[in-house]
């Protein structure tokens, strides 16, 4: 976990979390627990669970109390990436070969549900109230939502609007449950919980803006995924949207999306639409989320969280070329 | 619903139910608003929210409050289905397409995880104490965990013990936690509720025997699935186990199982188990857990209810052959 190694605060409690996700699979079946161990281990960037705490320590941390909870979030994260695998028909994540890839989507399934089950068991036994832990279960809905308007826009220029209604389903709510749970555990009162909710919701569209600005540039490659990934799947981003706002532009990608979207098609589609200037005003907007971000975390008080969500804002923020 | 037509109190309420399943999805996106009603009006048996509801009628019935968690469970189990199918690759449910065969895997495993996080979100606003809550939530766990038990023993002959934990986990867990639910929510004590839910672990053992057994009879074809679909798919069920308690069968079945499994050879085998005594001992054990589950029903005295589980345990008593 050297991403935390300037947060020293942070590194002691995620290297403490790695230990909750360990122990919650001690006692299931030794399949599963093979396949959550190699899920675990092959190391995503627990960024929502890092959130979770770093908002928690904005107020009384309470390591019993949170660690849980984030552990929680993460786990119903991997369900998802499980899920995603198979839908996606990936056959490797991270650089090591998924689930669906190594036993079927069968297993890959099942170990997706069995996660979730998990996590609410997880959530149902922690203690918070009945609000929080419907937080998690709405963040599920609206990430399935999220995922369906996707599917359904495929080979579609969605407007701006139904873009990032769809970001924020996919991405921003699961972000802000992380924070305001968070927060309610760092002992916060409501309107500073939901405030924290707002800060998470931003943060996660500027995340997920990131992440498809990410999918059309070379930083995709060093992410193990190949460029313009999205875009041959017929799924439009910001970046591409904004670009068709030209009518040449619009005309050349109705075109590419009635075509076989073959890769050296989808690579000068991509570069047209930096030459255009979609790339740079998504960039632009991606900014101005992070900014934004950086206000809201001012408004928050001074307290030990508040530098680790700084530089969680930071990881995020620098550019995808350099991710 | 013309099953319920003898047990009218529960035909009324099994017909609320089905306005409750509805508005539940009334305010969702028109995508998957129309996927969740193709597969509630497909109409499924409704077997588990009438064990609930029933359950429930044995204590004080309280509609307001009995029937939303009778529906969030119908959800939760039409969710495990959805994903089945894609497990299975099965083009067709009940007579109608799966979701799987007319949108694809991607629609399919999104909206069973829509319709989990769905019950989560239910049970969450549903005002039962965590404890029964959790119920739903380990009853998911455990069918994963029975599903995958399965899918690693394909082609292994399990144990009579292996095989009875296997089918608890996948169908036992559920049932009862409906029945204890149900209980719960009748107002019962918790040693009542405790009662009602070793009655529906063993009823819903009962079913899936019954259910393994139709896989290998003529009952199959007229619930429009392939006789020995299981056995096919190396999945060894309790007839078959029992037959293989002789040495000649054993060498059979172990020869078919390392074979490419044709139709021709799968039926042979089923008549095999059925000369060989397996198939009529286990409709033995099954008729042992339906006896006991009439013997546990006399004991929870007398109620509105009482008759109404009993019509469900005559259901699930009919001989696969009759089914």
């Amino acid at each position: 976990m050297n991403q935390w190694t300037g947060m020293p605060a942070l590194a002691a409690e995620m290297a403490a979390l790695e230990e909750v996700l360990k122990d919650e699979f001690s006692l299931t079946n030794v399949f599963l627990r093979s396949a959550a161990d190699r899920l675990f281990e092959s190391g995503g960037k627990r960024l929502r669970p890092a959130l979770l705490i770093a908002s928690s320590m904005t107020g009384e941390y309470d390591r019993e109390k949170t660690l849980p909870v984030a552990a929680a979030i993460e786990i119903l994260h991997t369900a998802t990436l499980v899920h995603d695998d198979v839908i996606d028909l990936a056959d490797t994540r991270r650089g090591v070969a998924t689930l669906a890839a190594l036993h079927g989507n069968h297993v890959a399934i099942l170990t997706g549900d069995y996660l979730l089950s998990k996590t609410l068991v997880m959530l149902a036994k922690s203690n918070l109230p009945d609000k929080h832990k419907l937080e998690a279960a709405y963040a599920v809905e609206s990430m399935c939502k999220g995922e369906v308007a996707q599917y359904i826009d495929k080979g579609v220029i969605p407007s701006p609007r139904a873009y990032i209604k769809r970001i924020i389903q996919k991405t921003g709510i699961l972000f802000s449950a992380a924070c305001s749970m968070g927060a309610f555990l760092g002992g916060h009162d409501e309107a500073d919980v939901r405030k924290f909710g707002r800060f998470g919701l931003r943060l996660g569209t500027a995340f997920q803006i990131r992440d498809d600005l990410m999918d059309l540039s070379s930083g995709a490659k060093a992410a193990g995924k190949p460029v313009g990934h999205d875009l041959k799947n017929g799924i439009i981003t910001l970046p591409v949207l904004l670009a068709a706002r030209d009518d040449s532009f619009k005309s050349r990608l109705v075109k590419y999306l009635a075509s076989s979207r073959s890769s050296q098609n989808t690579r000068k589609l991509i570069d047209a639409a930096v030459s255009s200037g979609g790339y740079a005003e998504a960039r632009n907007i991606l900014d101005g989320h992070i900014q934004k971000c950086r206000l809201m975390l001012e408004h928050f008080g001074d307290s030990a969280g508040r530098p680790v969500l700084a530089g969680i804002i930071d990881m995020i923020a620098r550019q995808p070329e350099e991710g």
